[in-house]
């Protein structure tokens, strides 16, 4: 094989814009198919898709066919788990946008199909691990220069989103339709980073989803959630789509100091005396460790994002290139999103890893019970560009 | 009455300071008298204060001589009631340090003392409320600039203390000595700001105290504590003494956009269009209220602090100047700090206003059964310039 053929599943928001990078911009990558149930978008395809991209109106057409290397599934969360289980069960290498699903349960059966097929890659869309700050960050805490973690508050409240925006579309912000809110739509690459940069997930959560609360919605627009992990230190993620201007703002605490990643910058308040020494030495009454401030530098750029992970996953299928975004984390982010829930629905501590049935029974309790009737709206791809 | 002459209670760290303060600094306002249980604090009053100040060993003397106007109570936390509310009795008007107690169930006593005697000036030294960083935040907030509050964050863990600090009080930092830790000892301004600037107290509270986490003591050094308030906005109040450098910032978001104080200055990204209008009015798919970051004019100093709450005292006692923190206000601060006491201790949500009785039992149980023995040290006075 000398360049991928890929197949897209679902060409609506975010499919078109990876069918367009496809189209030249990805190194040995090429875009072979499309797919959707849709005659509507198969028609866009068609007037804006080169004749030679093949148009397929279900996957199982598209999995028989043979004519593509590799799929890409950007169809509504819900579909994640199940097509990538076919495709991969079809002999497909298989990359998911995010979210990886939208409970635990079907997410952690896509994830063992994924280890029965080794000779299959496995990638998950989380383009911000392209991104030069959340690297650096990374980079930073996994070199031990932060020292032992101690505490990590993302305050993620610029997810602005109106009315209108969630009457785009009849299955938007529905229990049935995504599955959840801001933690599902808009949150999935900062639940992602917030585990990936600090190399660790919590040991339980008590969160406070509130639903409904700014939009006529029935499922979450404001979330703040507290979690412990193992080694003592807390955290807090606080989310919504309800504010104006909002902030996002990522500050870790650690034995040598503090990182915050705001404004496009990374900042290290760091201790020239990890503050464990500074404690254990000091003899007077009132004191602090010395601080420097450092700017730490970062390329300004976003990174390659989607295209940067399209590259990455063509490399990896082409030469065994490691992934920068392997399919099987995207449980991670997930089980954060899915305990928040259970937390805020049982009004109580959710350890990790949480009850995947219990979970389930609950969501589709919820799925059951919606009664929710929004305003008819036609479903129309959004333009997107701008978004994550 | 031309001048208001003060007896000050407690001329350990912080009554040192106000002592000096009263010889010459305060308009109309003299040092006549100090009293202090321990005979070596008196010495320290006989070598550096003018011969023509009285001292007295006990408070039942200073009360019964007559010899001052008001008294500054500036004890330890646990007699701040018990004190008050003997010299409002005895006629006084009276000025406390803070916090207002330890337990609200006694601070609601002192309230009432105070309420039986309108004749007489009842102040809490909240020296931060002459802060013009907060008296501003408070303007923008009760002009309605703001518009409705959504959120409150205060992530304050810049109050940094070492072992050998707690090492340097038998009673600091355990529950028969303080009551408490950071909440009691460092974070009573910043309760009490919290509150006072936006204007609203929450309805219920969700606290996650750590105690002894960083350091050896039988009290908290570390909390995260999440609020609800009656009109749906939520809030956040992150505290620690355990993390070097720390961070000081505040942030309000209202419906017209959001301050954030930090680093000494006020910033207001206010919208141009309230977001609820800008919500209900937005027909395309994805926007944002036009926002303009206005860097609020503050005068860079931090007022006149404690200097401030004795000349502002004075001048209520004399022309009856309205109070700038009148001291049946310190309730509001102690019950949040207690509320997160009890939702810790009870694993639980606390509903506003807390159950006293059962937090002073609670609180009496932790004291009885305290077996914690601090390494043996001197109980020295320590220096306290450049603390609040």
């Amino acid at each position: 094989m000398t360049a991928v053929r890929y197949g897209i599943i679902g060409v609506g928001n975010m499919g078109r814009g990876h069918a367009i990078s496809l189209l030249g911009e990805i190194k040995d990558a090429e875009l072979a198919a499309v797919c959707d149930i849709s005659a509507e978008r198969l028609e866009w395809a068609e007037v804006n898709l080169p004749e030679g991209v093949k148009r397929y109106s279900s996957p199982e057409e598209l999995f028989a066919e043979k004519t593509v290397d590799a799929v890409l599934i950007s169809t509504p969360h819900y579909d994640h788990p199940t097509l990538a289980i076919e495709a991969l069960n079809a002999g497909y290498h298989v990359l998911i946008e995010k979210p990886a699903g939208v409970y635990t349960k079907a997410v952690q059966e896509m994830n063992d199909t994924a280890a029965a097929h080794p000779e299959l890659k496995f990638g998950i869309m989380y383009n911000q691990r392209t991104n030069p700050l959340y690297q650096k960050l990374r980079e930073l805490i996994q070199s031990g220069e932060l020292g032992e973690i101690r505490r990590t508050n993302w305050i993620i409240t610029d997810w602005y989103r109106t009315q209108n925006y969630y009457n785009s579309g009849g299955w938007r912000a529905t229990w049935g339709g995504e599955g959840g809110g801001v933690l599902l739509n808009q949150d999935p690459h900062q639940l992602d980073l917030w585990q990936w940069t600090i190399g660790m997930m919590p040991k339980r959560v008590r969160a406070f989803c509130h639903f409904g609360k700014y939009r006529n919605i029935e499922v979450e627009d404001d979330v703040t959630a507290y979690v412990e992990y193992e080694n003592g230190a807390t955290g807090l993620f606080i989310t919504t789509t309800g504010e104006a201007p909002g902030t996002n703002r990522f500050e870790i605490n650690g034995d040598n100091g503090k990182i915050v990643v705001e404004n496009g910058s990374l900042t290290f308040w760091r201790l020239r005396t990890p503050e464990s020494k500074f404690n254990a030495e000091f003899t007077g009454g009132f004191g602090n460790p010395e601080c420097w401030k450092c700017e730490i530098p970062v390329e300004k750029a976003d990174g390659d994002q989607h295209k940067g992970i399209l590259r990455n996953f063509t490399q990896a299928i082409l030469h065994d290139e490691p992934l920068l975004a392997p399919g099987e984390e995207g449980i991670h982010g997930l089980t954060l999103s899915n305990a928040m829930y259970l937390s805020s629905w049982t009004d109580n501590w959710v350890d990790l890893p949480i009850d995947a049935e219990l979970f389930h029974e609950k969501l589709t309790e919820k799925i059951k019970n919606s009664t929710f009737q929004k305003e008819a709206s036609e479903d129309k791809a959004l333009e997107v560009r701008g978004t994550h």
